[in-house]
């Protein structure tokens, strides 16, 4: 059995991270999906989807990590070609992943207490995000 | 066709790398499936799941790369709110990622001769993890 | 269903990046699958794939962050154990990742305009790489 639904998340630019599990847990209850795994995918390449304590001071952490890693100010090749600003952008998604896949179980997502599934916005300004997730299983 | 099982290991704390390839190649015998994916989760924010060359050597060098680029000393948000002092412990696990997707192909997964699966701890003492393992296909 | 196939390139050696996105698409719709997930997996632990908006500025920041994050002239121990030179290539490939998956609907891989799929090689020499490629749906 296969599910698959979009979801739409509005962002408010560099660094923002939102808590995008209750929609993972909504698509899984829908899917009717009991047993295996679900697909969280983030469509485009300045965003990330991963895993995370979703508390407000790692949601600070994670894009101030990146930040400090991959700097807005150095010089990107990425800029040369394209004057758009975001080379930082570009490579922190990459590093971070696109997509997240998480066990599914008694109809659920298994994730710790303390386990949540967030969205980095990584581009310059704000973005509408489109997730595909995928919940596949019996 | 979907099995899943989990199983629980032991870690000694901060920087302790398991190879746990060992319990995914038997996982994907019990399942008895021949071909498809196999993915291994962790359940919780401070650990990880990944693949490298299992040695001694990079058993230590990823970590210590870890801990050079998400130091424990720094000052995380995330200290402010909780201190127990495992800030670099959730960034660092949330970048390495919380799971393995692995092939299967002839009833057992499909790795290179000197690629493992390892399990790395990035909490600040010693833990029980449970890794949840999901082998679907056919 | 499953359908499961290998494909093979040709790295230059160390940051050389190559976009695979149409093998990846040639895969799908060998398959016939229509929706599901396909799992991209590389065989070895000194190369990555991932997701990038992959043109010639950005081919170069990635292989020259990583660089920078895990230099090759660093002490590692790798190399006391072995000294073939690529504790920083095993390190870089561990960050960045074994595989990428990516949804599949009608019939082919979902993915942003700017969003394409990459093999980085890691080690220090060229070398031959097999993929993995595996396509799970109905």
């Amino acid at each position: 059995m296969v599910y698959q639904k979009d979801i739409t998340v509005a962002t408010r630019g560099h660094g923002d991270m939102l808590d995008i599990t209750e929609a993972l847990r909504e698509a899984v209850r829908q899917s009717g999906i009991r047993a295996g795994i679900a697909h969280v995918f983030n469509v485009g390449s300045t965003a990330s989807v991963g895993l995370i304590e979703f508390e407000p001071g790692l949601a600070r952490d994670l894009p101030v990590a990146l930040d400090r890693l991959f700097p807005p100010g150095l010089d990107y090749a990425h800029e040369q070609a394209w004057q758009d600003g975001n080379g930082h952008s570009h490579v922190q998604a990459t590093m971070l992943g696109s997509s997240a896949t998480v066990p599914v179980r008694g109809g659920e997502p298994v994730l710790g207490a303390w386990q949540q599934l967030f969205l980095a916005e990584c581009d310059v300004h704000s973005r509408t995000r489109t997730l595909v997730i995928t919940v596949m299983g019996e």
